[in-house]
């Protein structure tokens, strides 16, 4: 066997989390001994939303979609109900804002942590001070994605590594230098550790061991504030698909039907004056 | 530690793949006692394609990319080229159709194998025979995001395994039906593998251990036709996001200036005939 190895387990035993519970206690008695420097933490996020008392009634589900939602970027309707992608407070585009159904109290839903990433710093600080190791700690949330069907795990929080990896100016094994490569390793995590946990199966929390390299030294003294899962978040200027295909043509669609109608009746903007008489009530190619 | 623990190591020693090599041959050498009943191959499509002698001279990138592409999704132009997101001959939604200029020799791009899924169930099948095991083995591409930056590996052929887990109709841990969770596993696995075989170091192939339970039982005699990666793959009718941003709102502007023309010039189609006289060239709302 390799000495690059992995490994992923569930920590069990940690059971229903209630808000107010002090997590990295609970987490740290599950993981009793078996925490160890340069450990990865992968934490569903429910749990952490959980603790801190982000749960609402489930009557409350559409509003708290909402409330969420920064920016509508695709909405379809089906027969059973309606999907809404949007891009919530955190950044993340997601179906319904990351507002979650599954896994709570019948009667309830949860919205995600308030700020993941500061979720996570705190999980690792006191994890570091309980169990006296430095670990990295994921926060991760089930997304789906366009093109392709099913949903993985990714980092909505993390805290003690880079969430990118950035190859760009290494070396490959032919000696050319990776122009293109930038890997989300935060989001390998989480899906690595979605392996294991399970949606089902109530271990919400996995230690993956193996990737130390990834995890950076503790910090002493002050801690500068780290980018965390913000980072993953693709500026709105890098983003190709800001809308759906059909929002992005109906607002396409309107404002060339305004620029036509315009053109159509002698008010086209190129020429600067309507045009004169009736000639624009002939049809001619735009 | 937890009986739910998944391992993934690197197989070392597999070296440089050229065209014409039995990679199964070279996994089975590489593997050597390693493999066991239930474990998972991830392995890189570079060196199916090497294998498979899908390299052409890099001069021939354009065109290449050009030759796979089914239908183009979105382009962006920046200072240093052209950014083409296209649907492959897959169906894989991906930068270049897929094609590949990092880790191949110099002056050479490497298209995708031609049938990932059938190349992963030759593998399958050799390696049972050769090693006298049960495994699942998963092609790995590594692919970009909407909405998230950094890139993933994710799978391009699967065999002896379901690519996607479907929990719906299951149950949560508060007795609830699960409703929208289908977990692309496969996909998780290929990110997962790559955590370990990283983009620099050479070690193009991973075994996870501990996933027994995704891997099928090995078929005996005429082997049903598995669905594979392919399953993977949004159909369109799903896909909200056919077209980039830009591309959607260019195509309904240009249908809307038809209309808004027609409307403007009093050709609309709600009237059947053209308004007669001058009235059209009285701007209104449309």
């Amino acid at each position: 066997m390799s000495l690059r190895a992995l490994t992923v387990f569930a920590v069990e035993g940690i059971g229903e989390i209630s808000a107010g519970d002090d997590l990295a206690t609970i987490l740290a008695v599950a993981c009793g001994d078996d925490l160890a420097d340069g450990d990865i933490l992968a934490v569903t996020s429910k749990i952490v939303s959980k603790a801190e008392g982000r749960m609402l009634p489930a009557a409350d589900r559409e509003e708290a979609i909402t409330a969420e939602t920064v920016r509508v970027v695709a909405t379809r309707e089906y027969p059973g109900g309606v999907t809404r992608i949007v891009e919530n407070r955190l950044g993340i585009v997601a179906a319904a804002a990351g507002v979650d159904a599954s896994n709570t109290p019948k009667g309830t839903v949860l919205l995600l942590p308030v700020d993941p990433d500061a979720s996570a710093r705190r999980l690792r600080a006191e994890l570091g001070r309980r169990c006296g190791v430095n670990v990295a700690v994921v926060i991760t949330d089930t997304l789906g994605r366009p093109w392709r069907r099913g949903q993985t795990d990714a980092a909505i929080g993390v805290a003690g590594m880079a969430p990118l990896l950035d190859l760009r100016g290494g070396m490959d094994s032919a000696g050319r230098r990776l122009s293109a490569t930038v890997t989300a390793v935060a989001d390998e995590v989480a899906a690595a550790a979605d392996l294991v946990k399970g949606k089902t199966s109530g271990c919400p929390v996995a230690v993956l061991r193996g990737l130390a390299r990834l995890v950076a030294a503790p910090a002493d003294g002050v801690r500068p504030q780290e980018a965390g899962a913000a980072e993953l978040i693709r500026p709105a200027e890098q983003d190709m698909f800001r809308l759906g295909t059909a929002e992005a043509k109906a607002a396409g669609w309107q404002e060339g039907y305004d620029a036509g109608y315009a053109a159509g009746s002698g008010l086209t903007a190129t020429s600067g004056l309507p045009v004169a008489g009736c000639s624009s009530t002939t049809a001619s190619t735009p």
